[in-house]
């Protein structure tokens, strides 16, 4: 069986060095010459990870053609960039294949989950079904083969069991699940919590406020998912509050560092000066004030962070409405 | 309307705080004279503060007299020694008065929950209800005026309401509740959570591998909280997750630095030998696995936590059964 992670980005190569450590058929797809060339030659990923040796079984190329006839292609890049790539794959792919998406976010112009941009665009006689890979996973401690789990999820359980057994291994652990839904949903607010949760550090509020903040987040995860469907439970697990703890708590995180720059800062001004990197809850904040507007869905939370980062609205004055101020019982 | 504070520990002395800020009348009964002269001449609880100042219109007293006639009395002890204060005081109390709770844990030998050995140790004409104070909230914090968001939960809403008046300012709020099953039972079996956590980190794990373990730690949770009656979704709120990811991710979590501790060295002996801290977690665990195993409950964090402590199994060798090796599906 073979492998072709379209992506030499942090998590495309901390997961193609996985299946390097199983043994498995894998290469990684990238555009960058030079991030390419590090991993074939130095067996490095420098602008991601340092000094951190690669698995020398990990290698990599610029030639998109490697996708032919492979029988698992894994989908690391941004989001924006998942229904172009769909399309310029689909002429490779043989029929059956298994796509597995680890994109957290939303289509910028339809406001499509990645599965649902996934199916669209590529042939339906291609594609056996779509795996997300979703969970509480750094890639810079995936890399260091620290104990990990994620979940694999897809509407076609066997698809999802193949995955499990593609990628686990001691330190990387798959369990399979199917609500689609609310995984990813879950997934994409997250990253936007991650930036609230980033701002309040950098105005200054500590341990207490952050946990206050994932509580309430967690909430508008779950008001926002069940709507459109996923499960209540689902954002229990290691899709939900565990992906949003290590998100919102770990300076490897983008999402977390941007916030956390933007409430230092008072102004979300040099962000978008200096900004070079993919933060996605930037783009889902958007999707998630536009979606929530038009079907009445309460998203304090998020709307603060689209007021800081689209109106240009001052971080130290959003703070209370980031805690709710005006709530007297915790549940109503 | 007056308030006597039982214990000039961490937590008794940063909620007196928040009381003589919102210019209440307020004192803070505790045993230890060098604590009580520390509060009273020098406006500092070094043993706890360190350096931090104290505001000057906090006082304490050595005098357990002081109870009489008070409006609110808050039990600011270890929970092994709630039930004999309960005693000391009774004959001090008014009818009517409210006892807040602020102990996490059970009774000793009969596995209560603190609600429930205040009720039976104070004379009913005297009580007009316990109402516990639990959310994400390091004393540490508080008595630097850091926002904190906290639950008032109460049998008797007009009660917890009450509380919640006399608490909240611009820094600590306070949200009401009434599942008092289900906080109690959160706020006790997260300390347990908090050291498995410590254990994890002080063995080196990181982020990724804490998050599953939060995951599965607030899982295991509910499944306790809900046998007894408590409900699912106080799991999801402060005292539920916003406590356990405080406490299982904060430097100030004395549950978790005992953990570190044991993780580290890993042994327990160290911490049998030298430890002179209430470290609620650790009783809590004996509690948990005598209840649990009685009613059939699956508990796999607290069972490992417990045999770490108490059978001196080595914690390196549990790492695999606190992340649940075995599980293949997330929900089952």
């Amino acid at each position: 069986m073979r492998t072709v992670i379209i992506g030499s980005g942090s998590w495309g190569t901390a997961l193609g060095q996985v299946l390097a450590d199983n043994q498995q058929d894998v290469i990684v797809y990238g555009r960058n010459q030079a991030e390419v060339s590090d991993i074939n030659e130095n067996h490095h990923n420098t602008k991601y990870f340092k000094e951190t040796e690669l698995n020398p079984l990990l290698t990599a190329t610029q030639d998109l053609s490697v996708v032919e006839g492979a029988d698992f292609v894994l989908l690391a890049v941004p989001t924006i960039a998942i229904e172009d790539m769909c399309k310029k794959i689909d002429g490779y792919l043989k029929p059956n294949t298994i796509v597995i998406n680890v994109s957290k976010g939303f289509h910028p112009e339809t406001n499509e989950r990645m599965s649902d941009v996934i199916r669209r665009s590529i042939s339906s006689n291609k594609l056996s079904s779509v795996v997300s890979l979703i969970g509480p996973s750094h890639a810079e401690e995936v890399v260091i083969r620290q104990l990990t789990t994620i979940d694999a999820i897809s509407l076609k359980m066997e698809d999802a069991k193949q995955v499990q057994m593609l990628f686990s291994n001691r330190y990387f652990r798959i369990y399979t699940g199917s609500d689609e839904i609310g995984s990813e949903l879950g997934a994409a607010l997250k990253n936007v919590m991650a930036i609230a949760s980033g701002i309040l550090s950098g105005l200054g509020y500590q341990d207490n406020t952050r946990a206050a903040l994932i509580t309430r987040g967690l909430q508008e995860m779950v008001r926002y998912g069940t709507f459109f469907g996923g499960q209540e439970r689902t954002f229990m697990g290691l899709t939900g509050i565990g992906d949003l703890i290590v998100t919102c708590t770990s300076k490897h995180s983008r999402n977390f560092e941007c916030g956390y720059q933007i409430g230092q800062e008072n102004t979300v001004d040099n962000f978008w000066a200096n900004n070079t990197k993919t933060v996605e809850g930037v783009r889902t904040a958007k999707i998630v004030h536009r979606v929530a507007e038009k079907n009445h869905i309460s998203m304090p939370i998020c709307e603060e962070v689209y007021q800081i980062l689209y109106n240009h609205k001052k971080p130290d004055t959003c703070a209370d409405s980031l805690m709710l101020r005006d709530l007297k019982e915790e549940f109503r």
